[in-house]
């Protein structure tokens, strides 16, 4: 029996997350659940699972918790011995100090959330091997990596991220400037949160998984191409240095990745999960990815490549200007104006301690939010 | 270092395999070279790989071995201590006793020759399961099902083989009867021997590929599914219980799954291998096969699941019913109508011995070379 925090179980990846729980009662157990604040969301799912422990950043609860269910900090939960893994399933930079958390008490962390990855890959990673835990990818291209790499000799080649290219793929250029946030939420294959789909939006997101992918795989940036590859079948290949690639396949559907995730190394069968069915797929096609269309894919290379706190930064700021875009205040042709104004801003730290890290998204979303310099 | 002999040198598959070893001096050495009738390559091949053995069927070398090499018998050769690996990369059933052979001398095969598994699987997996020593795709197909499976727990839930569809596949039907040996050579996509060319375009050769994965891979026929891919990018794939998939893909180029079973589990860099490009690559589609197409495939799994000793008369009718092709004796469309009629007239015997085998296999040769009661 494996025992699960679900640290944003009322987001769309937390939902999933309880989703493939309830398909293997005999091998998963949810030992705590915490969300921000869609509270009656949490006390449902609190009354189906009664875990240990429930956790809300925003009041109380709209109602009595089970019997044996009871309110505890982040930091209560993921000590809790019962506690194997923690699914991160929390949106942008809050993931990050749960993350530290769940690695110093020595819990395998499953990760849904990237962001702090980015903000921060070269301090989780080394307290991951310090601490002598696992981190899981659990969005599709990582974990399409993570399984064409079982059993091959480290390092591979090369990896190829594949990329939808997002809800404008399509949409003539000069026309971005006007798009309306519902149709930047128009995801084409995958159905997600609203931070991740504008950045799938702007490709920020395939930026996000190159840094990713550059430390959770040990793989230098030189070496991680991203390929449009509309059908989202095809979640990712890696290239072994014999030439040979392997590719993982699927229909578009989070609950796979998260099952790996979660039942690793075992695969064990899910009636619920919808099975490929190759001849019905439409051809499957790999396109270059056109840079001019995606700005922020090239800003957030040059982040990585900088290194330091430029990705905190960039995080942070894209952070801002995400929101920015779904609550109207912001054109989203001006998402990679305000991330570039504020990288250009930056004065880098390397080699950041956490601290650094954190001081450098404070200073990142204040500096996104004051007024540009015109 | 890993000593190798070659069985079948100066073949197709052969002459690939010592390009293969020309790449890797320090890791691989060719202990011994056997070969049919081409005596001179077979000299070549002996001056410049100086093994120490050559093996030549059909009388004496039409020149002086070079000094430290000598003529000996394939059963001489297959027991030298400094072979660790026996590459049988014959044709047709000739590789099934020293299949065996290698196997009871404690030594590794790679298997490029299908027809002896086809003919005696059962027998071939479980001398190599007593002796202990590995059986090692080399096929296209099959390396690519071996390489997905690499670290992944058995059984997976389905194998998906693809088929090009061979040099006919858009070849009108009522054509079909008149088709030249010239014609049916033309393989869209892989360059190989005669023989399995011309199993490829009656699509025999994947229903051998079929019976070769179920006893290489321990797996239900029933589980076991082909799909036209016409590209010959996908070399084959596997599905998992989870519903994941991993696919094998590179250009067509035999080097590569020959590395693959020389060097595994390594995989070492080869700059004469070309290196797939996604970009500039087709789109990739998958196809269901038209068993009114390719009558010799329906045969063949027929004769797979009705077991002893009805496909080794499918490999050896088979045999002959390509090689009267070849040689302009029969009409393409008579290579199913042949070996359906061998299959026919066979009295079977379920779990057979070698000596069955054998016996089953010259009772169909002959059966196949008597004329047709009309």
């Amino acid at each position: 029996m494996k025992g699960i925090v679900v640290l944003g179980s009322t987001g769309s990846i937390g939902q999933q997350t309880l989703d493939v729980v309830r398909r293997f009662p005999e091998e998963l157990s949810v030992v705590g659940l915490s969300a921000w604040s869609n509270k009656g969301l949490l006390l449902k799912q609190a009354q189906e699972f009664r875990p240990a422990f429930v956790s809300c950043q925003d009041g109380p609860l709209p109602g009595p918790l089970p019997p044996g269910t009871q309110r505890a900090s982040l930091g209560e939960m993921l000590a809790d011995p019962r506690v194997d893994l923690a699914m991160v399933a929390t949106v942008g930079a809050a993931g990050l100090l749960p993350i530290m958390e769940a690695i110093r008490n020595g819990k395998s962390v499953a990760l849904a959330n990237k962001e702090p990855v980015v903000m921060a890959g070269d301090i989780i990673t080394a307290e991951a091997r310090r601490a002598g835990v696992q981190l899981l990818p659990v969005d599709s291209e990582p974990s399409a990596i993570w399984q064409c790499l079982q059993g091959e000799e480290r390092p591979p080649a090369r990896l190829i991220l594949t990329a939808s290219g997002g809800a404008l793929r399509e949409m003539p250029l000069e026309e971005l400037e006007k798009v309306t946030p519902e149709e930047a939420l128009k995801h084409p294959t995958w159905k997600m949160g609203k931070k991740i789909t504008i950045d799938s939006a702007t490709l920020m997101n395939k930026a996000f998984e190159v840094i990713e992918a550059h430390w959770l795989f040990g793989i230098p940036y030189a070496k991680i191409d991203v390929v449009i590859h509309p059908q989202s079948i095809v979640h990712s290949l890696v290239e072994f240095p014999d030439g040979s690639l392997k590719a993982q396949l699927s229909y578009p559907d989070m609950r796979l990745p998260i099952q790996y995730a979660l039942c690793y190394p075992r695969r064990p069968p899910n009636d619920g999960l919808p099975h490929l069915d190759l001849i019905r797929t439409a051809a499957l096609t790999f396109e270059p990815l056109d840079t001019g269309r995606y700005p922020c894919f090239t800003l957030g290379l040059e982040a990585a490549r900088l290194g330091g706190t430029y990705p905190t930064v960039l995080a942070a700021a894209d952070e801002v200007a995400v929101d920015l875009f779904l609550r109207r205040r912001l054109p989203f042709t001006d998402i990679p104006r305000l991330v570039e104004r504020v990288l250009s801003q930056h004065v880098p730290r390397q080699a950041p301690a956490l601290e650094d890290i954190l001081a450098a998204d404070t200073w990142a979303r204040n500096e996104a939010l004051a007024p540009a310099e015109v």
